[in-house]
């Protein structure tokens, strides 16, 4: 009798396949290529490789029947996993072993490796206007022939020092502020915010002299959360802290997560929840970082894709999922963080950045502030490359901006051998098109596979950027055609390219033995398809906006993101991911989002240009071009069916011919 | 052996006195007039003489050792009264048995009788320019054409259909904004609020077609917290909720509630709670009454004296209670009702009127802006009789005010038989300057004592009015001279003038056959001085405003406060409470602190004027005036040691001389 098999998915990374019953939910992670943290290698002693068993994800998965599709809880486990834990339904990956379909969340502190956290701040110049300053005073007490109230003399004080007036002052302040006053002898640090309209108001008073000024820009990534710990006066950043976005248990993209608001009532406001709470974890441990308290934190900046951003502020965004996609606003919003419950000063506003539309959100709106294409006169095309696709086009006449369905492959996501930029992904590798093998580089290591003098550069997978060269190399050594099949004439000529376990054809790029996971790792048939239909949507978009704009060649491209930032420019203009260009004007700008965010962290003039320019982009609306699915059917060929490429025309003229 | 006797004290009346050990609280609060429920009569079955035995408020009565000052708790109470009551130390009036110093605190529901609440709504004419309007719209929905977000998509229509511009939306109803709207088809109705600047803030948006529009004007006294729930579109008052403000346990007055924060690390916590909890209280009855919900509160206005107003914000009210007692703010205070935890709708603002000075409250701004003394030439002193006296005096052309200490005199407490305006209350009352017999109308009967027909018409104690008019037919009959001092020579003509148990000489106004208390009801030696330094107060703050000002006259006399709707002109103006007036232009203008809450609740304009007049009325320190120790002096006089009554010089002319 045959052993039985069932469905096992692992989150957040996606990872799914077939495993057979009485193996371990650890045996099943390695299967998968998984990594969960296992210091005492499988003996049940360290406790460090605790996954939850989710519930409410498969329809034969129901509440009442969950603990038979796996065994019984063990004594070891009960040692190992706190009872609020085990209430929550973790378990030991070592221990319990698979009866039926599950779905299992590795958390952060169970996942192996780590990612390598390629959000960092980068140094970018930002003009200083800040919207938060502070001000010292020291002020006559209260007499009998002056007894004047608490508010009006400090305000009068300030008047006098520092000119300022029209101020407003927190009802929160205000609160304490009697007491404040009479700690060190009506001597105080005021904290004064200005919007970009000129509304002032008191967020805080202290005691005695209080220089520090900081505040925090958010990236929201639909997979990573990013957190700048910014001084205000300087612009300098001070700590980042980073973690996965702690809605990914209930939806890797963002589809997912509208379908998981739609089908729970409660979904939206446990998302909400999440990314608060994760949050406040961001704002805790960057403090502490830099020896401050959260407390310190005295205005926020937050940018994010339009779900994102709608979760953030708990707004239903089943909306923003169904045609035509309208989000519940596209002007910046200002809130108070105690507001969302963050814990941040209690008086500290949270601003969020415009969204341009539906699919094109607030992180895009960083995106354009930090580029500012619309100041000059270069027609630029910004590509913002994130689990979604976000495209603007223009110069400073018009812009256009539009989002595609790139679907995660990028980010490594349903990619067989697929994973996050990690140690051990495969980042950069050459296929030679004489005797086709291969050379590979990892993270984590300097050397090459083939140079390496240590003999453990091996391999785990490949991220987001490896992909991308693999693709392009298989072309480039005619082993993958232009429509993107693989030439199987070439089976004679390498072992490498095979039929694999799907009947379908895969090339191997490593072998087992340079591995760490004990097998082949291979590009197939359905990764090629899978990238195609990604490097396709963007190239579509990028077309569409050049056609709205009325141009047939642009300037400069600039790659954002994460994945941006490693990209390689050659291959992926030889596969066709964007429009051709001069190479050299082909730049990666890093996180620009996150960038934005910093900067209207720090210039509020920059806050009001965002809400101006996100009104005067023009957002297109992909689908509802006549011309979008024939153009989209030739821009999934290599590079493209029909457009040239002269910048790299030297590289394809030497594919060998078929 | 003589029987010991222990201290007892009842609140919130204030009632003190010695009882002999082994009796009942029941029987302790008969002796010392304090009426409580009893429907079993006192046989431990109804249950309904609950109240609560306080702590920490005498010196002896530490946590530890509470329950040796009442006889153990017995069966018959723990079937009665609730388990979380019992932890609040509830015990059964009738059971409890006095066994040392103890302070009593009757619950509302338990006091018998019941107040009289005098606070009602007056009808007066209110200029209606509310802050809070509503807008019907019918918006397009979405396309792909048109996939417009929802925020701006409302806007658009809005300026469309009503020509609004310039509006903000607060968070919380951004947050539900997408679902709302599509409840209903796009039909929403939108209430915006708008400030006495002209900022504008959509607060609510209702799907469907919505027309009522209601907020809550409220006073928050000392001793008595009204809510007047009031329809905007006419200014109607709907429904009246009032209650004890619940702080009363933690302190009788302004000063002893201070007291109670400097003492207690949590006590202005606790207060705060305190009155935020009565405030909810009253918002879900007064809107269960009138059909709506707590939810359909669009808009607050608060007024309150200094330490009410810092309290009910949460502010430290220490400050306020020492020299030279500056308040936290004199400006108005716009706070959201969410940040105080009032249970209105989420958005809703809540408006508290300036504070003028320390001791001259935002209650006092509410009688300003009702009697709009500053904008007409006649020259008028406003007194408001709260458990302090606030005096404005002025015109068009300049302003002053005070806060006097006049003492609960005039509310009945500190008085031997004094009660607060509850049925069987003395209100009105005649000594015969002859015969010196005594005729008396008690509060609940429409006929005087002398010519009842019913035999019932029997008193438990004098209230505030009826004391002002005691005092003044005990001067005009002799009895009582000008001094204050009872003429002794004429004891040998009545009876009713004795030598108390005090030592000190009393006078017998109901004698024991016609009370409910089975004891005479005098009024005391303690009591006329009590009452000469009320008043003499109160002229000692006229006569130094009058002196600011300028003048030595004055066209009018306005008498606020739930007392001074009810107060004997002529009465008062015997015994020197003001000086001298016409007494044709001597009005009871009824609770005009909350009059002037209900107009701002509906005025926005009113608001602006507010703050406007409260900086430019000038506060008068009475106790740095060189003059106040002299003229304090003489105005403890009756009517007063030198000044002339014109206006009653007849019925003064007709008083017996001595």
């Amino acid at each position: 009798m045959a052993t039985k098999k069932y469905k096992v998915i692992f989150q957040p990374s996606g990872s799914r396949g077939l495993v057979d019953e009485g193996k371990t939910v650890r045996d099943a992670a390695q299967a998968l290529g998984v990594d969960i943290e296992s210091v005492c290698g499988g003996k049940r002693t360290c406790g460090k490789c605790k996954v939850k068993i989710q519930e409410g994800f498969f329809e034969k998965f129901d509440i009442d029947s969950k603990m038979d599709h796996l065994t019984p809880l063990e004594p070891e486990e009960k040692k190992k996993i706190k009872p609020q834990e085990l209430e929550d339904n973790y378990r030991l990956a070592c221990t319990a072993k698979v009866k039926g379909d599950i779905l299992v969340f590795v958390p952060e502190e169970s996942r192996g490796g780590g990612q390598v956290v390629r959000k960092a701040a980068t140094d970018i110049k930002i003009e200083n206007n800040p919207a938060i300053r502070k001000y010292y005073v020291e002020l006559p007490p209260p007499t009998l022939h002056d007894p004047e109230g608490d508010l009006e003399r400090l305000f009068k004080e300030l008047q006098k020092a520092h000119f300022l007036s029209d101020l407003t002052m927190d009802y929160v302040v205000l609160k304490d502020l009697p007491t404040v006053l009479r700690k060190d002898k009506f001597k105080v640090t005021v904290t004064v915010w200005e919007n970009e309209f000129g509304k002032k108001e008191v967020i805080k008073v202290e005691s005695g002299l209080s220089t520090r000024r900081v505040g925090l820009a958010v990236d929201i990534g639909t997979t990573t959360v990013v957190g700048y710990l910014t001084d205000l006066s300087t612009g300098k950043v001070i700590s980042v802290d980073s973690m996965m976005n702690p809605q990914v248990q209930y939806g890797e993209d963002v589809m997912a997560r509208i379908s998981y608001a739609m089908s729970n009532p409660d979904g939206q406001e446990k998302m909400h929840k999440a990314i608060i709470e994760g949050l406040n974890k961001i704002i805790r441990v960057a403090t502490e970082e830099a020896n401050l308290t959260p407390d310190d934190v005295l205005g926020m900046v937050v940018v994010g894709n339009t779900c994102m951003h709608h979760l953030f502020l708990n707004i239903n965004p089943i909306p923003v999922g169904k045609a035509p996609f309208p989000p519940a606003c596209h002007h910046s919003v200002y809130v108070k963080a105690r507001d969302l419950k963050l814990v941040t000063s209690p008086a500290a506003w949270v601003y969020v950045l415009p969204n341009e539309a539906g699919f094109v959100g607030a992180d895009n709106m960083g995106v354009v502030i930090a580029l500012e294409q619309y100041k000059h006169p270069e027609i630029v095309l910004a590509i913002d490359i994130g689990t979604n696709g976000e495209i603007d086009f223009g110069n400073n006449r018009k812009m256009f901006s539009t989002s595609c369905a790139t679907g995660p492959a990028f980010e490594g996501a349903h990619i067989k051998y697929g994973m996050r930029a990690a140690p051990g992904a495969i980042e950069h590798l050459k296929v030679d098109p004489v005797t086709y093998e291969v050379d590979f580089k990892v993270i984590g290591k300097a050397e090459w596979h083939g140079h390496a003098v240590d003999a453990d550069v091996v391999a785990r997978g490949i991220c987001g950027s490896g992909i991308i060269e693999a693709v392009a190399e298989l072309f480039k050594a005619g082993i993958v055609k232009r429509n993107g099949n693989f030439n199987m004439d070439l089976k004679e000529k390498t072992s490498r390219l095979r039929i694999g376990d799907d009947g379908l054809p895969e090339f191997v790029m490593v072998w087992e033995k340079d591995t760490s996971i004990g097998k082949d790792i291979t590009v197939t048939q359905h990764d090629v398809r899978a990238m195609q239909l990604a490097k396709g949507a963007l190239y579509t978009g990028s077309k569409i906006l050049m056609k709205n704009f009325g141009v047939k060649e642009l300037d400069k491209v600039l790659l954002a993101g994460a994945f941006g930032s490693y990209i390689d420019r050659e291959a992926s203009m030889v596969i066709g991911m964007f429009p051709d260009c001069d190479l050299e004007k082909v730049k990666a700008v890093g996180n620009a989002a996150g960038d934005g965010a910093r900067i209207a962290l720090v210039n509020k003039e920059k806050r009001k240009e965002a809400d101006v320019v996100a009104r005067q982009i023009q957002y297109v609306e992909l689908t509802v071009d006549p011309e979008f699915q024939k153009e989209f059917m030739m821009s999934m060929h290599f590079p493209h069916m029909k457009d040239s490429f002269p910048h790299v025309q030297h590289i394809l003229d030497k594919i060998p011919k078929v």
